[in-house]
Order: C-alpha cells, then sequence, then structure tokens
C-alpha cells in the first residue's frame, strides 16, 4: 500500500462513516501513524440519502472528500480499497490493493442491507444504502414514468407507477413521505398525460406499526401524516419473495410493481478473518466490551453499526444509526491513546439524545428522552439538527439553500436521469453513451 | 410513442440543447402540437461542463429538467429517446421507442466529438460533451491520484499524473485552467505523499495560437495566464495517435500519459436519412438557408451546431457555440408559426455579441465586437454572462454560493468519485458495488 515504516504504533481504521471519521479527528496530530481506509473517496452523511434518491439534494451535498478531512493531520495516510481480511495472526489486513501491517486495528465498516438470504429480492429489489445506491433509484423512479408515458397497456402502466417501499423504519418512513410529496408537486405536472392519481406509494411493515423503534405516539403521528399524504400503509404484513414483477407475502396479498424499494432490514458489513465467536450470527455484528474491544482481542476494536456492545440498557447492542458511532468513535480516539499510554480507557456510555423522523413539509416526530413531539417545530429541529450535523460549510449552505427553495417553490430540480440504471425489462435507454 | 393525434400542426423538434429549448420557449401556447425529443431528460449547460469534470461545480447545477421547462405549455410533448433514423418520404422519424409522424422536423441534435477517423483515440481519450462524460472524466483523474500514491514504479506514477489535452479551443483552454488551479490549490494538500511538483498539464494545439476563433491579443493573454499557471502549451504540434500509454505527434514528441482529454474538434451530430448534398462532408453539418431550412427540404429545418447556414460573413457556418444556437432556435419559433400562418419569414442575421473565455480564478479574456480586454474585469463579465446565462433560480444561486466559496477557500469539494470510472489498466475498483 505504500505507506511509510514509522516508529509510530500504527493505527488502521476500515471505513470512513460516522464512527471511522470521528476517531479519525480525535487522533488529529497525536503520536501515532493512523491508515484510513475506505471503498469511497468521500464520507457519506446516509441520514439525507433519501433526499437524493427523490431528486431534493444533489450527491455532492451529503458527501464530503475524505482526504480533506485529514488534510491538516500529521502521518494520517488515506487509501481507496475495500479490505478482504484480516489476519489476525499476523496482525495484517489483506485489502485490494494490497497487505498492511498494524498495531491497532478499528473495524468501522458499518452496515449493509439485508435480505435475510432472499436471493431474488435482492436481485430485484433496489436497496439505498450509498450515493450510488440513490442515484439508481432516482434514475430508476423518472425512468418509470417515461417507460409510463410510452405504455399503452394498462397493467404495465400501473405496474410501473406502483412502488413499493418494504420496511417501516425511518429510511422507508421518509422515503415513502418524500415520495408521496413528488407525485403532488412534481410528477402530477411533469406527466400531465399520465393520470398520476393511479400512483400507489405502498410501504410495508413487518410489525403492527411503523418506527418501531421510536414512541408510540410518534408512530402514530408518523402514520397519520404519511396517510394525509397519500401513501398506503400495510401492516403485519411480511414479504416473501419479490421476482421483479409481483411481491407475494405471507397472506394472500400481491403487489405488482416494478419497483421495490427494501429497507427491511440492514446487517453488519462484516470482514472475514475474525473468530467465528465474536460474531453476533443473524444480524452479523462483532461483538465488543465496553472499550469498543473485539471479544477475544485486544488490538482489534469495532465501532459503529457494525459493533454489538451488550449492555444493561441495549442487551441487543446500541442502535444502527449515527449516534452511537459518533460517541462511540469519537471515545476510541480517546481510549486507543489512553490505551497506547497505558493509561485506563474509559467505558463507553451511550448519551441517548433521541430520535426523529421527517415525513414532509411540515411534517415530522421527534422523540427526545423525556419528551414526543411531532408537526411543524419537530419539522423545524428535525431539519437543523441535519443541517448542523452535515460536514461543511459550503455543503451546510448548499444543502439550506435547496430546502428553502424547494420549500418556497414545492419543487425538487434534481429530477434528473444521468446515469440510466438499466432495467433489464427496457431496452430502450440502455445503449445510451457512458 | 402513444402521442394523440390533433387537428394542430405537429411539429417535431430532435434535441433540447440551447437551439431546441430556445425554440420550444417561442412555441409556448402558440396554436401548434410540439413534440421535444432528447436522449437526456434534461438541458445541459454545456460552457460550464469542464467545471463539472475538475469538481468545481456538482452536475445538477448546470443541468435542468426538459419536464419543467414545458411543464406549463399546452399541447407540449416530451419524449426521453435518440432518434435513428428520417423518413422524409413519409414525413417520420424513427427513434428507439417507436415511429412518429410529423408535420415540421426541427433537427437540434447538436454536436459530438470529432476524432478525425481515428479509433484509437476514440476509444483510449476522454470527451467532453455531456454531463456523464464530464463525471468520468473526474472520476478518473481523482482515481489516477489514488493509483498513482499506490504505485512505486516511477514511470506509472509519472504517467498517472500527466494530463494531456489536446485542442486549444474555449473548453481546452478552460479544462486546462482549472486543472492547474486544482493542483495547485487541492491535489497538493490532498496527497501529501506524492510529489505534486511532478504533475504536468500539457496543451496541445494543433495551430499556431490557442482561441484561434478569438482575437490575437486574448490569445496571447490567455496563453501567458495558462503559462504563469503551470500549464505547458505546445503549438503546431497534431496528434497522431493514443494506444492508451503513449501519444505520438507529428513530430518526434511523444507523450506518456494514462489520462488524454480529446477537445480537438466538434462535428455536427446527424441523424441519417436525409439527402446526402444537404451534408457538409468534412465537419458533418446541415446546410440550410436563411430561414433554417433544410436544402432540399419544406418541413425540416436544423438549427444550432449541427446547421450550416452560409452567409458572406460566415462562409463555412455560424460558430458551433451556444448563442448561433439560441438566436436561430428562437427565431425558428418565431418562422415557422410564419410559414404556417402563409405570412413572410424573416431571414436570419446573426448578431455576435463577442466570446470569451475564462483560464482561473481573476483570469478570463472577453472579444467583443469592438473591443478586446482581459484579466480580473474580464473574469467578472464571464462570470456573471455565464450565472445569469443558467436556467433557473436554484441553478444560478447554487452556482454564484459554489464561486463565492471556491473564490474565498481556494477549493473545489466536488472531488468525489461518485461513479469510478473502470480503466481497463486498474482492476482494483471495477469490482466495486454499482
Amino acid at each position: 500500500m505504500n505507506i511509510p515504516n514509522s516508529a509510530l504504533p500504527r493505527i488502521v481504521i476500515i471505513g470512513g462513516g460516522f464512527a471511522g471519521i470521528a476517531m479519525a479527528k480525535e487522533l488529529k496530530n497525536q503520536k501515532v501513524q493512523v491508515v484510513l481506509l475506505d471503498k469511497h473517496n468521500y464520507h457519506t452523511f446516509q441520514p439525507l440519502l433519501y433526499q437524493v434518491a427523490t431528486g431534493g439534494l444533489e450527491a455532492g451535498s451529503i458527501a464530503y472528500p475524505i482526504r480533506k478531512v485529514i488534510q491538516e493531520y500529521d502521518n494520517f495516510y488515506f487509501r481507496l480499497t475495500s479490505v478482504q481480511e484480516i489476519d489476525t495472526k499476523n496482525k495484517k489486513i489483506i485489502a485490494e490493493i494490497g497487505e498492511l501491517s498494524y498495531d491497532y486495528l478499528v473495524i468501522a465498516t458499518g452496515s449493509k442491507t439485508n435480505y435475510f438470504g432472499n436471493k431474488d429480492i435482492k436481485r430485484n429489489s433496489m436497496a439505498m444504502k450509498t450515493i450510488p445506491q440513490s442515484l439508481n433509484i432516482r434514475s430508476l423512479i423518472l425512468e418509470n414514468f417515461e417507460q409510463a408515458v410510452l405504455t399503452t397497456d394498462v397493467a404495465e402502466k400501473n405496474s410501473l407507477i406502483n412502488f413499493v417501499i418494504v420496511g417501516g423504519g425511518p429510511t422507508g418512513v421518509e422515503l415513502a413521505g418524500a415520495l408521496a410529496e413528488m407525485k403532488k408537486a412534481i410528477l402530477q405536472k411533469d406527466y400531465p398525460d399520465l393520470d398520476i392519481a393511479k400512483m400507489e406509494i405502498n410501504l410495508i411493515q413487518s410489525g403492527d406499526r411503523i418506527l418501531n423503534t421510536m414512541s408510540e405516539k410518534s408512530s402514530l403521528a408518523a402514520e397519520k401524516f404519511l396517510v394525509d399524504l397519500g401513501v398506503t400503509i400495510w401492516k403485519n404484513v411480511r414479504v416473501t419473495n419479490y421476482d421483479g414483477r409481483t411481491i407475494t407475502t405471507n397472506s394472500d396479498l400481491i403487489f405488482e410493481t416494478a419497483t421495490v424499494i427494501w429497507t427491511a432490514g440492514v446487517q453488519g458489513a462484516v470482514v472475514a478473518g475474525l473468530d467465528a465467536d465474536s460474531l453476533v450470527e443473524k444480524v452479523e455484528r462483532i461483538c465488543v466490551n465496553r472499550f469498543s474491544q473485539v471479544k477475544g482481542y485486544e488490538d482489534i476494536f469495532a465501532v459503529g453499526d457494525i459493533a454489538s456492545m451488550e449492555t444493561e440498557e441495549y442487551p441487543e447492542g446500541h442502535p444502527m444509526m449515527a449516534q452511537p458511532a459518533l460517541q462511540q468513535g469519537a471515545l476510541l480516539g480517546e481510549n486507543i491513546m489512553k490505551l497506547i499510554q497505558n493509561k485506563t480507557m474509559k467505558p463507553f456510555e451511550y448519551n441517548d439524545k433521541g430520535s426523529m423522523a421527517t415525513i414532509g413539509r411540515n411534517k415530522a416526530v421527534v422523540d427526545l428522552p423525556r419528551y414526543h413531539f411531532s408537526g411543524v417545530f419537530a419539522w423545524f429541529v428535525w431539519m437543523f439538527v441535519h443541517l448542523f450535523s452535515l460536514i461543511g460549510f459550503k455543503n451546510k449552505a448548499v444543502v439550506f439553500l435547496n430546502w428553502v427553495y424547494n420549500y418556497i417553490r414545492f419543487d425538487r430540480e434534481g429530477r434528473l436521469i444521468i446515469r440510466p440504471y438499466k432495467k433489464k425489462s427496457f431496452t430502450a435507454f440502455t445503449s445510451d453513451e457512458v
């Protein structure tokens, strides 16, 4: 990997997400060599991916160059690569671009979409965990409409403008709300020759309420907001398969649709090479102690979505979202320096600042530890929290400007098919240049 | 194509570039049915493509949804397709998505990169005529740097950070200047483990001055600006081949480089089916009279880059740039209504408002019909003209904000490899997701 040898201990961090970047910031100008690896050259602000998918924001507004984060940091190295395996015996990692030894290894690889082993669903549905995936969804939605305009086959037309989102967590709820607003404010005007009333947005949730990690009050408020926007919510329905045309479920219910967006589950993005008993099977997370040390290792750590730290309050690990990742990453940055200096490490204590979800303009739900509220004020809180969490002044300013514009004009100008998502069944756009 | 039949005459416009959109605006709510076809669902502001390629602007900032332009226009239809052939005998066009008859046909397909028949150059070099192509250049530049960091082979490293731009017209000059600014302000800081002084930017021009369509004063000023920024200009050098590694020229001069950006020529993007003698061979433009009527036809028109209208002042047709396209498109919109109403059409008279090119911060050249100037003031003129030429308030605002930020911070935050450009010789990034 062409990383110079140094007398300083080498910390290798795999992943530049919330946890990896929070940790890197703590290690700024410390007496360590830090090598940060990521398969993208940018940090992604995942909570706003659904706005990229629905044309409200440009991809660049929620991405930030990782090299810019570490520009002023001494002894920091970034390498663009994915990591294939950890060789714990020889204390090295094996990546696409070569091998690298470590003194301390930090796994901050985050999570990926969980299809629960169903290959048909994986092949035929859309995921929304990365920027390229979100841009694919954006292209597909618009390509569907362009195709719907052309066809005279009623069943095909209906299937093309029937959007099914599986999973009633924050991602699914926010995407359903944004699609519903697109329908009303944009698609109706952009496609006057289509009967937009026929466009369906179906949100399928396996449990008996959406946003089931939030308070019941927030769940109910979110449901009402979605229904008001024209989203159909299906509760206690479990999707059993999707062959690219038809969704089957655990009941008689079926959906004929060209577009399934799968937000029904996530699992850890595990790197091979760790002892089997350090893994939590079902969700593929890595067991860590209160110091984020991986079970069975002293020099390997895991933080963020990938890490499952059992505590009394969170017996199955912390929720897989930004806050625990940011807090774990920052603390590990401090702790690893303490470990190097033979000082006592500080056990992790999660400070739950609450959670929130937005459904549409003036419509959000917020759960604070002691207080739950929804509506216009919740929506403003949601906006400001997200705006200030973005890295970089310019991203903040551009996102703010877009939001103000979109709010005033009821518009989303990012409805651009820059890279067509090649649908096998629709060859018209696949032969286009690059 | 599922376009309803109507008693109104049907005008089919192929292409939503400057000419096509200018014409569409003139036809707003006239008593005609208009069908606008384009292979993208957005209008591209081509003069700023080089800023997308160098990470200064996001793609969405210079693209505008075509459906939004025509949202309020009666009897307007947009279809996303490329057109394969014109059947002039049966008055219909044959497109990927089906056939469509026309009463009047307007060819506004613009231009494409001209490789002068050299297939090696076409295969191995990068073009910059569309947004996807510009994003490919952006990705490739950054992928080259990521790869250069890894390699210990000096020749390979030098080849990866040697950028050759062929063609000293406005596109080549602006791109060379932007790359030179990236080198100084960003790449030096982002890649501390590379010797950025070794990064070369070579601009090859076959003639004896760059910007040869502008005044000699502006050519000289631009040359000085580029040289000050560290660009090496090669004049009177003609590239004979590029095999993906080495550029050969008509002299002994060779260049070892992984990246060639070809801006050396354009040619009309001709649609098949017109009489052979209506074409200007070498540049593949379509001969039109002063009313933009294609030679030999009364009901077929061509406007913009694709059209070659011989006049006393422009014996080889107007320059292939935005101004003639905008003016021809707008006039044809008026004229075609006159033709339908049996009124006398107005012959086209080109109003040359001048031309300009920017080289870098505070560095631009402007040729007005009677006055040529360069430097800071020219740069401000360039910025404001381009800003106000963009379609849409939000694009104007976002581009302005980006420019202010980039100017103050000497930065370009769009250095993101969203879609890796798969280099055959560099497999590390090709297996990545979507």
